[in-house]
């Protein structure tokens, strides 16, 4: 029987994605320059694509980096000149946060405990921030931001810049793009692609932002910065050579995503996430760790395990079944259970099975 | 008739990527955690493969990144304080040059003459240069740097750090570690792969100097700082996830290279030179761009076409042969050949073979 990866990414693959790779195997994807115009359609068609699964304004542009980690020290460097402010409710909002201090930024955060959400209403942003960092979706947590809260802020700060990291919950998450300045994500969650490539979503405040920095000297960093994003995308191009093959295949499950649905992917992932959830609540030797539903992930799910999860871990891979540790400190004492378009309710259904014998 | 790819990279796969890419997907490589014991594996055998193969000493650590330009971002911003000093022989030399600027920091040049090389003797670099910085190899002109020049410049300034670019001549060339203390390459060129990944090669002299700038509170950049990108190669990880799939197809190819025998490869690639400059210096309607003999790339060769390159280049087309145009202000009036490992001989007879016939 083949592996189920219910890590949380890199994750199962999209079940067209091998087909894809071996299509570009015969179109010679692997050799074609990025400097051609066969690159040039890629590019178009994949940004195109994302642009209609992810309902993403025509005036944002689609950049294509490494990974999520380098959006979050691109968007620093190009949108912030000394002060910005993150919510942190992980660690990977830890990381954004962090990351502005490591390029000399005076930034600040609010640190949520662990597992709870944030007091909104109750939470002042400083006058001096020039960008609001949230994190959507937390993997190491499996904590969520509701969208309608970011939308208040937009409302309550109009002239600050939000970016909002939704690695792992793209493109289940509908994002309101109008509240929003920049958004980021990478392909190996919820596209269920190989990892090694980061998409960074921008509207024109941002890139106005950096233009203004580039004009009093500060540096934006150098191939990366967004006036040399910018150049390339324009014409279709990047500004190094990239992951040509990512970039493709990203392309051609965001259309299959479409073509799909993306309502009928978030009723799924809505109905695979009361599962799941509904599985742990009920089963007494489990909790799920975000105890207030409305913060919960639909994405990541992170679940305690008391007795420890390596057991658990290690018998589910009997079963071909893979599932995530807890992150970092929470390594044994938690799972984490990714529930993206990949996985379908029935290999949902086994998985829940075969934990029910443990 | 399958197509052949001449150009200077993306370019031809090698031969056994295709293999290796199905491999890939029946070991699920797609869905493998950068934090799993398997990418470990992964991590440390394309890393040991690498070593074997460009006998590069086992004190220097390698790092994985997204794209060669990557590395000279992450050098100047870890082992250059104020001053890096640039040799500039073609495009790819004066972007390492430009990144310094970027980075704010004070760098200066010395470029040489379209074409033509550095006159060594006569050149001498800044006192206050902390690092020397040189392509070896410059895939827009064609121009090499003799390795005996890099030593003696090794050996006249031996408190300075020297990064080299090796980009489109790794494997064939064989670089002495002795006398360099940094260099990169990405993978889309000299061994045959998909786009998308940049591979750097330090010592700890670079380490010990990035860990000093940190300790005077110069931003080192953030994630791909040194100090991070060491603590996690030295469990075999990253400190972002990586194109896993990209660090695994580049072990298995340095794997075949090296049983093959890379000074097998090294004569290959002289013969191959031989023919193709050989060819074109035959034929009036050409002329090699670099006259001297001891400057001229034998991995990329760029021709003078006084009558214009699209002709050739469609007409190569037709063949399914391609070749690369001239770099930016050359396209019309150059091609540019490459000669990588995976173009073998009777490839190469067969390019110069339409050629003829044009």
């Amino acid at each position: 029987m083949s592996k189920i990866f219910f890590t949380v990414g890199p994750t199962q693959l999209y079940p067209t994605v091998k087909k894809h790779i071996l299509q570009a195997l015969k179109e010679d994807i692997g050799s074609t320059s990025h400097r051609s115009e066969q690159f040039q359609k890629i590019y178009s068609e994949t940004a195109s694509s994302l642009k209609e699964l992810m309902c993403i304004p025509d005036d944002f542009q689609i950049f294509f980096l490494g990974s999520a980690t380098e959006a979050m020290e691109r968007i620093i460097q190009n949108c912030v000149k000394e002060h910005s402010f993150h919510f942190v409710n992980g660690a990977f909002s830890k990381r954004f946060f962090e990351i502005s201090r490591q390029l000399g930024k005076n930034s600040q955060q609010i640190e949520s405990a662990a597992g709870d959400g944030f007091n909104f209403r109750e939470i002042s942003v400083p006058e001096k921030a020039e960008m609001i960092c949230l994190t959507q979706n937390e993997t190491s947590t499996g904590t969520s931001i509701p969208m309608k809260e970011i939308s208040k802020l937009r409302k309550r700060y109009p002239d600050k810049l939000i970016a909002v990291d939704i690695v792992s919950s793209a493109p289940y998450a509908a994002i309101d793009f109008e509240s929003v300045d920049c958004a980021f994500f990478s392909v190996q969650k919820g596209f269920g692609l190989p990892a090694g490539l980061g998409v960074l979503i921008v509207n024109r405040n941002c890139l106005r932002k950096s233009e203004e920095l580039e004009k009093n000297g500060v540096s934006t960093g150098s191939f990366h910065s967004f006036s040399s994003l910018r150049k390339y995308a324009e014409s279709n191009q990047t500004s190094e050579t990239p992951n040509v093959l990512g970039i493709y295949l990203l392309g051609k499950v965001a259309r299959d995503l479409f073509e799909y649905g993306i309502e009928r992917i978030r009723k799924e992932t809505d109905a695979k996430a009361k599962m799941i959830y509904g599985f742990f609540e009920k089963n007494t030797e489990y909790s799920p760790f975000i105890s207030d539903e409305k913060n919960r992930s639909k994405t990541i799910a992170v679940i305690n395990t008391p007795d420890g999860s390596r057991n658990i871990i290690e018998n589910m891979k009997k079963n071909n079944i893979f599932v995530s540790t807890g992150y970092k400190e929470n390594k044994k004492t938690q799972i984490r259970i990714a529930n993206f378009p990949a996985h379908s309710l029935s290999d949902t259904e086994y998985l829940l099975q075969e934990l029910s014998k443990l």
